[in-house]
């Protein structure tokens, strides 16, 4: 993608950055889009967070993360609820359209049972959600995190939930890392349609040496960025293209230079 | 289970110990299958490794591996060939009923091109499979090995290639660390029926720290051993139950006490 409109960065991509550097930085270099974590939002009232965005002329396109549904007990289990409750008040106080869903799995629980709780807890927060206009966005995670991130492991999934839970305020974060290897990912994408509301790009690295901290940067790996960004659009999605990586290497480097890398890389490989 | 009768182990499971020490011990814990490792075959001709599975009263339930069909050139695509022409000859010299196929994949390579020169690779072994009497068994791997090891990851995707290859020849093998967490695991077992020739237990331990060598003993992990086998058996399935771990954990330990262990995780687990 020549033209940057559509690029957005994750403040985790670039995590030594707090979000007034990260907002500066992120500006400076032609970028409108920004996809918050909430741990950016610490420290400061919601309100302050806005205007931290929009002096810098940009916007939330995204609020990461809700989700974790999976309870042991009834405690954990209303814990849970009322912190994906309060995502959606956070992504609405800064003008997030949607909180990011990274549903959670807990391996004393059988997968079944898992998956059960969490169509249960996205079922419980939309009506939260339309009261907010803030959007519920299933994140499918890589099976990899089957155990004990997320017990939704691909768009089939996603897909078969928002059979159950309505297409109003639930939708599908696609991100690459998690689904490029699918068999059946263009049909489900298609399947998705205009369900597909956050695209996330990065690379999967060979060797990729730890399990959460080793994406590459788009080109850096074996990940078909532009077709899968190109299977995506053909549903008819146009909204941000989201650079999400956790690379402990990418954060030791320097972060300037990094941020230059990031929007090669989108031009050249997505 | 608590009869052993169908218990098989898998000589990497214990791999401090060679072939010959191996299967005394195997045969002394009232073992009666191995999986044989390639490497174990080292050393010495194939007819002694047989008589050492023989003078213990053990069968080779399986040769572990051939496969590794992506390929960059001709010369690998040749050598690939020839070496896995040669597994199911080494199959058929120790009376192993299957060669197990971990597929291969390439970062180079476009999975769509990966997955193609996987299923002709398996197309061009069928005619020497059926001249030595030894099947192909496909082993779908885990998706965090699509880049570099296996672009196969799925029953599913096993099903579609052997409605193209033909099921006399061809056929699955199961391993539950790979396929536990698939969405699509009941329906596509079912739809395998008589093709799963082939199935492996282990455990998914959290967390794991390890890509390769991090599994753990049935009972350590969240996979449902059980349930999975009692899918795979209402396909008719009667054969081998293996025993396959890699674990520097458990390899670094008493591997007279891991085989109890075994053992027992056998009997309480699956």
């Amino acid at each position: 993608m020549e033209n940057l409109d559509r690029l957005a960065l994750h403040t985790m991509t670039t995590k030594p950055w707090d979000l007034p550097t990260a907002c500066a930085k992120y500006a400076a270099a032609g970028i409108t889009g920004v996809g918050v974590w909430r741990q950016w939002l610490d420290g400061r009232p919601l309100a302050e967070s806005k205007t931290i965005l929009d002096d810098q002329g940009l916007g939330a396109v995204s609020l990461v993360r809700g989700g974790f549904f999976p309870h042991l007990n009834e405690t954990d289990h209303r814990e849970a609820h009322e912190d994906n409750v309060r995502a959606l008040d956070q992504a609405a106080a800064i003008g997030a359209p949607q909180v990011v869903l990274v549903c959670g799995a807990k391996p004393e629980i059988p997968l079944v049972e898992n998956r059960k709780q969490i169509t249960e807890g996205i079922s419980n927060l939309v009506n939260h959600a339309s009261k907010v206009g803030v959007k519920l966005a299933i994140e499918p995670l890589h099976p990899m995190y089957a155990d004990c991130r997320s017990a939704i492991n691909t768009i089939g999934q996603c897909n078969d939930m928002i059979d159950q839970l309505g297409e109003d305020w639930v939708g599908i974060a696609a991100d690459v890392y998690h689904i490029w290897w699918d068999p059946q990912l263009a049909q489900e994408i298609e399947r998705a349609g205009k369900r597909i509301i956050g695209f996330h790009v990065c690379d999967w690295v060979t060797p990729t040496n730890d399990f959460l901290n080793d994406r590459g940067l788009m080109g850096e790996g074996c990940i078909d960025n532009r077709g899968i960004r190109q299977l995506v659009e053909a549903t008819g999605f146009d909204g941000p293209i989201e650079v999400e990586i956790f690379s402990d290497h990418h954060w030791a480097s320097d972060q300037d230079e990094y941020l230059e890398k990031i929007i090669t890389a989108y031009r050249e490989n997505v």
